[in-house]
């Protein structure tokens, strides 16, 4: 019988578990190795993804579309989906645009056992000349394959699968509503599909996108959130893979949901360490904005990317706004550490003006109130108030964007 | 549109999403929490996993059996499956044994997005007298079950899962090779299958059985293998989830494991914190021998389970065989947290025995040698010997208990 490491992947490990000699390198091995962590580059083993490939099957039976206002997020999909398989004797395949339908899969296939899964959440837009609009699809690409490369999945050239996805987007254009907040919000999704129960690296990946069309996050206008600052259970950890965008980051979080939301909390905000340091909301990254004790200056912070942080597209989007137009305005915009007390602190001393997290489901979520040490540390508000000046002003910025009010290079039209 | 809390599971957690009153908690909230974390209890909502209830459909097209020497682990599997599906609303419904097939999965199921999944290992072996039995299953089944509950997946009644897998051993027990070391290798996988994208608790899942005849580990004898002492990445750390055997705990430890492999290590031996402690093997719990410095004594050490050791069944039966059958000659077995330094300044003084892995692969895995800052510790073997004398002893005693050479209360016959 073959040891574990001669069943994975037989062809690019056969070099790897033979050797004892310990200090002997597989140039193989090497390889194989740069190629997983290469994640802003394209597999280089076997074909790239070639957009020009691309074949297109379209549904003999086009769905109904739902009414606006009954959309529910990620509920309903569009009469197509991309699809396109990797092997690591041949790269990626031909990639396709075919029905929407189920995916056939061993029940030995490592995605089940083994989370080999990651994804993104992006958004396609209508603008008020009824082009359609992606919002810095680059920055999903990248973080895709940063995700992929993390869990041993092949990159993709990231440009070809943009086009991709806009064909996909092109041809269930309808499903778009025509109105401000609403968008096709789309899943591109890398699965590990080999069917063996061994431990090791994918031999085969599938790559597929979904689109959902979805509604404004706040339809009849903002409402704050209240989160429970959690420190029993730990999300993220310097060394794990807090920072990329997978499957594993997520099913570990919802027990301690469910708790939060038995006492009336929406989310966990989740602490980390003895300092308890805030790190991020799970879904959303966190802003603080507060009155700095020391300079006596408007602050927005948020975590620094320290490897337990996800690198939101959001977050980086909403720095740079703030950058380029809150600093003008006399603000200091900050990445750094910020603890739990120094929040109630500034909450008790009146200087927190406003807490809220970002994302894409919707830009900005303003928070009422966390929950820390049986204590309700309310985060600025007033009792009839459900967004702060900052977060407003960060929807709007942004949104003019996404709709294309504004012109501006995060917003990619089709 | 609805919030997020509104999608995963409508009807469990209308009332979660609605209140803003925090100090309110909804009895229904309480009810499903508690049956996430009663992981030893079966769920108490809707119907219980029925073992009289199961159907059996036989395949038509009956495979042909591998020749024993080609086994290769999780590679090929028998003629069925066992499935049962369970939805929030109806519980558990009816199980079926069926041809080994595909899953069809909505591509927006949440195994594929927020690796709701975990699942166990566990063997079938035929014994002298032609009869089948099981290893310790109940532990198997108590470990899905907390393993289910932390991932917000349902619990089980374990006993008549495990009389549902001795059926499917049962019909496919041709496959089972009938010869020392050969065994029938079982998969029990729960999956979420809830087709929506909301990240919440899943409202549907499937359970599944499949099965693969495997070989011995080590088909000519014990062969010791190397690690790397890894503290750049981390598998586990407190209040996360590497006691359980959770989809999410396996797919960040590939690259690290390709990385060892790149320098010829077979594994990862993962430390944890500044203080290093030894923990796990990703795949299997580590056991360490040395004549302890304070007492003189012989000492059997392994890491104790603190929330980032996974609860192996062969751990368990290692400790107990140990505290049963070393005691009474002069052994010291202990659970305790144990530092690399520890491990090297043993080796430096003559005083390390003997170090091996244990799991239900290949029940004991010697060790050799261990990479750490760049020296090589030998683990203290000979250099013409492949293992140590307890790990020799723990797997013939192990085996023989497996195979029924001793009666024993942790074989279960059939």
């Amino acid at each position: 019988m073959k040891s574990i490491y001669q069943l994975a992947r037989p062809r690019a490990l056969a070099s790897l578990a033979a050797p004892r000699v310990l200090t002997v390198q597989s140039p193989r091995a090497n390889r194989l190795w740069q190629r997983r962590f290469s994640a802003n580059s394209i597999a280089s083993e076997g074909a790239r993804l070639d957009a020009s490939k691309l074949t297109i099957t379209k549904t003999s039976v086009p769905k109904e579309l739902s009414p606006a206002k009954d959309l529910i997020f990620g509920k309903t999909f569009t009469d197509h989906m991309f699809t396109v398989e990797w092997t690591a004797a041949d790269g990626w395949h031909s990639p396709q645009i075919v029905p929407y339908q189920k995916l056939q899969l061993d029940p030995s296939a490592c995605v089940f056992h083994y989370a080999f899964e990651c994804f993104e959440g992006m958004k396609a837009y209508r603008d008020n000349k009824g082009q359609i609009r992606l919002f810095r699809p680059e920055k999903n690409m990248e973080r895709l394959n940063k995700s992929s490369a993390r869990i041993a999945l092949p990159n993709f050239d990231g440009e070809a699968l943009t086009k991709m996805i806009g064909e996909l987007v092109k041809l269930d254009s309808r499903f778009i509503p025509d109105a401000r907040g609403y968008s096709l919000y789309l899943r591109p999704t890398m699965i590990g599909t080999q069917s063996t129960l061994g431990v090791g690296p994918p031999g085969s990946a599938l790559l597929f996108v979904i689109a959902s069309p979805v509604g404004p996050y706040y339809p009849t206008g903002f409402k704050a959130i209240s989160l429970e600052a959690t420190d029993y259970a730990v999300r993220a950890w310097p060394g794990g893979v807090g920072d990329k965008k997978l499957g594993a980051n997520y099913a570990p979080c919802i027990v301690p949901q469910l708790e939060a939301a038995s006492r009336g909390f929406q989310q966990n905000l989740w602490l980390f360490g003895e300092e308890e340091y805030v790190t991020e909301v799970g879904t959303m990254n966190l802003f603080i904005a507060l009155k700095n004790k020391e300079t006596g200056k408007n602050e927005l912070v948020t975590a620094p990317l320290d490897g337990t942080i996800l690198e939101g597209v959001t977050r980086d989007s909403v720095l740079g706004l703030a950058k380029e137009r809150l600093i003008p305005k006399g603000w200091d915009i900050s990445e750094r550490k910020i603890r739990m007390v120094e929040l109630v602190e500034a909450a008790n001393e009146g200087r927190l003006l406003e807490v809220f997290g970002s994302g894409t489901a919707a830009i900005v979520s303003p928070v009422r109130a966390i929950s820390y040490r049986g204590e309700l540390v309310s985060c600025g508000l007033k009792e009839d108030q459900e967004a702060g000046e900052i977060a407003l002003q960060m929807k709007n910025w942004i949104e003019g964007i996404q709709y294309g009010d504004e012109g501006h290079p995060w917003s990619y039209v089709l």
